[in-house]
């Protein structure tokens, strides 16, 4: 059964149930280096499994000299290091692709920038012995499910030079914390600069194999596809995308923003996956003329990159903000979804776009987008 | 400009934007006496606001002898107690509803129970010396922004009795952390027993006032209305509700779940704000027939409630598995939404419904609900 896709602008409730246990980071996070606890996206595939953390043991095994079974106080008692990682749903955008795939329809925000704590996976993988005969190591999760009609744990692979790189952790931390159940609870991979269907949560098993992995969410999910028949190629790293933190004031349902007239400061994060942020810009008429905001340096190599602006909101009326990252080797953000879509609506990193009414002081008539008069009465 | 109803079972891109800033508990969370920061529920009415907590002062004026102005430190200088608390939206509930509310489209999972670390609001009222006119105490927070026509902070009031009750207090950590940001950092309200809008988060002033107050989120919305011109009665105490932990493994998309023929656990909380919760009920058969399920103690006055029961799933098949709390008041969950529909779609406190497929061990093929050949291929 291949996924469905739709072009309604309206949202089945299969979506809204998903909507429901998959958070979005709120826009306004984007103001933050490292994205608070209960802020930070979260996809959750089937369950949130309960894994007793006293115990468990995750398994390295496969094809390896030395097969480990490792509990978590011995996972803790292993080098360990810190690091801000930044890391994104490949579905971010899919709400604003049409068709879209019947899934979790995110916005802008499946996204967050948390500061992990864990022991690098190398030399864990050096210590169990690779045999030659290794080409890739399977990451099963103790989450469970029934996806398309195929009964499977959550697993994804990754070659062994992507396994054993720089900032790869098995992390039992989050910004300084025990990891919380529903980020994988006791112990996690996170791959830098990958989207984050490569971190697998809540690790039951490590698997040294001798083919290419083609199980479910790497064979038919996750990939860039034409059509639902197309094989198509993997999802991989996270496309460059910069989020503002939408600035004024919101309507509460539209989500429409209003500010004064008057220098308006814009700020948020940009990242890549591809290479460092290199360029950002800002447009205030949809994506027209633009022009170079001021960079900030991130907290790390795989951390994102904080950006801020002065913008002259000199004259009222009604404005598009969009914010545009490129990145080191010139991988730039789309205007527009066509750009980049595909069938199963990943890696839709299309410019993010905030509609905001520039007002003058003390305007207390305004005119909404749809026609209805909106009464400002300020105060 | 009254808030819009609709009866269409699919989502507005208004609801669906709602949804993923207002993040539900996943259901799963219902497993724990203490609901993990970022599993409890969050309802964000406009933007989460950046209050500084070190330049942060709460005001305490009005009706009062002594005007205070109170830093954070001297808040957390003051006498302190933690204490669960259970918390949920008044809006639970709304998507089970036809027509329902164009707000957050919330199904079963708009609660927590975490635990509150602050400080109680009675003696700080005494402090402060509420002269007699003083009728009503109103809570102002940070947050603004314009709902249905109006710019607003969020605020809401209490009565004296209610605000000077025992549980009452201002929180400045949760789960023995400082609050994050959106759960109202640095101060926000706790008020037990009430749906969470009398919970005000990001505090910016505490007023006592000489009338009952009827500002947006008090005189409009939050009152249980017939029509959209009905004034109607306020919104105030939780309803009784008991969530269970869907057994089983769950589908993706559908959220059915699967388990094998046997005795199957089922395990939940359930609370009540009119009184403590006495009888928890569970049936197999979309409610017809219900049988009393063992309850446990609460961590304290305000927290939810602990049950569990051995069912026995003797013969493969599809069942609907019901859950009903009863409190001591004799208040209990009503089967369909209809018996407490109401315009704002607000105390929908009808029985959570989980649709289950018992499966006899080792079958592999399955008939999903709406026909499709489901292929389980255990193992």
């Amino acid at each position: 059964m291949p996924s469905r896709v739709t072009e309604s602008p309206e949202f089945t409730r299969e979506e809204m149930l998903q909507a429901q246990r998959c958070h979005s980071m709120h826009i306004e996070g984007a103001r933050y280096p490292i994205t608070p606890i209960g802020m930070h996206y979260l996809l959750i595939h089937y369950d949130i499994p309960f894994v007793d953390p006293t115990t468990y043991e995750l398994q390295v095994a496969g094809l390896v000299r030395n097969s480990l079974s490792l509990t978590l106080n011995e996972i803790k008692a292993r080098p360990a290091v810190t690091e801000a990682v930044m890391m994104e749903c490949a579905g971010t955008g899919r709400s604003h692709a049409s068709p879209r795939t019947v899934f979790v329809p995110w916005f802008d925000g499946a996204t967050g920038c948390a500061e992990w704590t864990g022991t690098p996976l190398g030399p864990l993988l050096e210590e169990a012995g690779l045999l030659d005969e290794a080409v890739e190591i399977l990451f099963t999760g103790h989450d469970r499910g029934v996806e398309q009609g195929v009964v499977q744990n959550f697993e994804r692979s990754l070659s062994i030079d992507e396994a054993s790189r720089e900032g790869v952790m098995l992390a039992y931390k989050i910004n300084g914390q025990p990891l919380p159940p529903q980020h994988g609870a006791p112990l996690r991979l996170v791959v830098p600069r990958w989207y984050g269907m490569a971190s697998v949560k809540w690790l039951k098993s490590i698997t040294a194999i001798s083919e290419p992995f083609d199980g479910f969410q790497q064979g038919n999910q996750y990939r860039y596809k034409r059509s639902a028949d197309d094989k198509g190629t993997p999802v991989t790293l996270q496309r460059p995308r910069a989020l503002m933190v939408p600035p004024g004031m919101p309507s509460q349902l539209g989500r429409d923003r209003y500010v004064e007239v008057g220098k308006v400061r814009i700020e948020g994060h940009a990242w890549s996956g591809f290479g460092a942020v290199e360029r950002v810009e800002l447009s205030s008429d949809g994506g027209q003329t633009w022009e170079n905001v001021e960079l900030g340096q991130p907290l790390g190599p795989h951390a994102w990159r904080p950006w801020h602006h002065e913008w002259d909101a000199r004259e009222p009326g009604e404005y598009e903000l969009c914010v545009r990252a490129t990145d080191a080797v010139g991988n730039t953000q789309p205007l527009h979804h066509e750009e980049v879509w595909n069938y199963g609506t990943y890696g839709i990193n299309t410019v993010q776009r905030v509609h905001i009414f520039v007002r003058a002081p003390g305007q207390t008539g305004f005119e909404h987008q749809n026609g209805q008069a909106w009464r400002l009465e300020t105060g």
